[in-house]
């Protein structure tokens, strides 16, 4: 059952990326491999997964990016209560994703110690990677879903009856068109694009990659000089999409995955917006920078064979002004801000600037 | 007669670097080996090899901070009519720096394929390490020195006879204790200490060394924030040794080696001081990135499995204005500025912002 290296077999995110980034190295083209478990939870149970407060458990790494969409929009869509919550170790062993941050190493709720586990219970022998995000049905303990590409929008439309008052639309039905195609640039170039780049095995791969990002950096950057969010005056999830990437962006992307054209803090438009979203509620409180940094700098020893954990970069500038107020805007629409995150998921300060 | 492993041996500087930083990994802590050839070429010949104009070839790597501690004195001193400098290729094969750069692959004085030939010329059997700068006899063909700490003082107080007019007194007789004291303490901690961070094996020995490296940056900064350059109104040897530091800074150190808690560009002292050496005549005009960038990302596959060289930073910023010049100072104190490069020795294009 053996499904990773012990130099950490490299899967997260929908796509299953079942790729082992450090095995893979010098043999082929860095590809993310097809998703396979593509349930989806809705409201009226089309898959046999009707929406129900208390049913799922949200299996996510704070380290991953494509789980971190869902820790955001959970928060900024009030379903803390609805969903739980189960947060992995950002090392990962042979046996990938493990829950060894909680008591006696197991996930309270689901009883497992690998996520694995849930696959298992899921599908008898599945050969692929174990990513997260994963949704994991508790009373069976299977595996329900891993494609993060739906999960998150899956939370903000099928989810509805169980949002909080004043929860956000975060994919609205007037923009879903222009939407999809942003988001779509940015996952290709930027959310992949990054890892496109730190994963390449030849130097030709590497600056097509790396080009890629900073081109669609510079088109997001004239995008977001004069509108507060990607989609005008309000959040949607195409800036979730792209703060987690922009997050880890000087931390891990600049340095360990070469994307070093600049630093975000050397761009003032996208370093004004990623810290303008960084400190609204339901962004910055899900962010772990311990995770981030030591999952990529200590698993991924293709890339960084020491794995030893870079000291920098600064934290703390994450909560300097960022007077993106002054473009205007109205983040939430016509809802509120999220309320506290609950206190048994507070980031640990270590995590935080 | 290897002295290399095919993985790159990391023999440069004087100490004789002959810690293969690659193949020590996850063996000992980074040490430079003791130097071990250590003539002095003199004025008055004591150790058998006097100042003559002609008689020895500087080589170096233009990759190397150590050789290019030589190349920038040698300007400044315009001392290129009297020794003449052989380039090596920025990339070390298993026998060491090669002169592959030049037509047939045999440096053009000296007849020779690899540096190492000189050593064996020196010493038969000589086991350690092959490290640039070096000077070579050329009627004997043998090593004279590769003791880096010396030969830029020497080439500033023996080879008097053979400065240019107008040419600086990079090491002040008053000057001289106070001189001897920065230069230490910037060599254990910066210089050295960037090095001792991207070889480190542990955790705790990087953070020891990064800490190093920014805490002596912070002192300098202090030090610079309102006198141009180390020593005061004029350049030094002090400045050169700062110098070739800070320009493989956000280039090399800052990612590859993991100096990361700012870049230099975000240090507006640092980087207005490293600028204004840079577009000093006998500075930048000896710097080509393309051989620094290549070199650390090729060669050191310990640190950089992938071999990758990263597309960043932004190299025009080099020639940006620092305004360095509102603090007042006399670059070339009683002297002058030196002459234009040789045409044979410019850097190639793809060297330069």
């Amino acid at each position: 059952m053996t499904r990773a290296t012990t130099t950490g077999r490299y899967a997260e995110g929908d796509d299953d990326t079942t790729a082992n980034a450090n095995a893979e190295f010098g043999r082929r083209r860095f590809k993310r491999s097809p998703r396979h478990f593509d349930d989806r939870v809705t409201a009226d149970g089309r898959n046999g997964w009707p929406v129900e407060a208390g049913r799922y458990r949200l299996v996510v790494s704070r380290a991953c990016p494509w789980a971190s969409r869902a820790l955001i929009s959970r928060r900024l869509l009030g379903l803390e209560g609805a969903i739980s919550v189960g947060i992995t170790d950002p090392i990962q062993d042979d046996r990938s994703w493990r829950f060894t941050l909680d008591e006696s190493g197991r996930d309270p709720v689901l009883g497992i110690r690998y996520l694995s586990e849930a696959y298992d219970a899921r599908e008898t022998g599945y050969p692929g990677g174990v990513s997260v995000p994963a949704i994991v049905d508790v009373p069976t303990g299977k595996l329900v879903t891993n494609d993060f590409h739906h999960l998150t929008l899956d939370l903000a439309t099928e989810w509805g009856a169980l949002h909080r008052e004043g929860a956000p639309d975060l994919y609205p039905e007037a923009l879903r068109d222009e939407m999809d195609e942003v988001m779509d640039d940015i996952y290709q170039d930027v959310n992949n694009g990054v890892y496109r780049a730190g994963f390449a095995t030849t130097q030709h791969e590497y600056e097509e990659a790396c080009g890629a990002v900073f081109g669609r950096l510079a088109v997001i950057t004239e995008r977001l000089t004069d509108r507060r969010y990607l989609m005008g005056d309000t959040i949607t999830e195409a800036d979730i999409r792209l703060f987690t990437t922009l997050v880890r962006f000087d931390a891990v992307y600049h340095g360990h995955f070469k994307c070093n054209l600049y630093k975000l803090v050397e761009n003032p438009v996208l370093w004004g917006y990623a810290r303008d979203l960084y400190q609204t509620p339901g962004f910055g409180d899900t962010v772990d920078f311990d995770h981030i940094k030591r999952h990529y700098h200590q698993v991924l020893t293709g890339v960084n064979p020491n794995g030893i954990t870079p000291l920098g970069p600064d934290l703390a500038a994450w909560l300097t002004p960022h007077h993106r107020e002054e473009l205007g805007g109205r983040p939430f629409g016509d809802g509120t801000p999220p309320g506290p995150v609950p206190a048994a998921e507070e980031v640990p300060a270590e995590g935080r600037p």
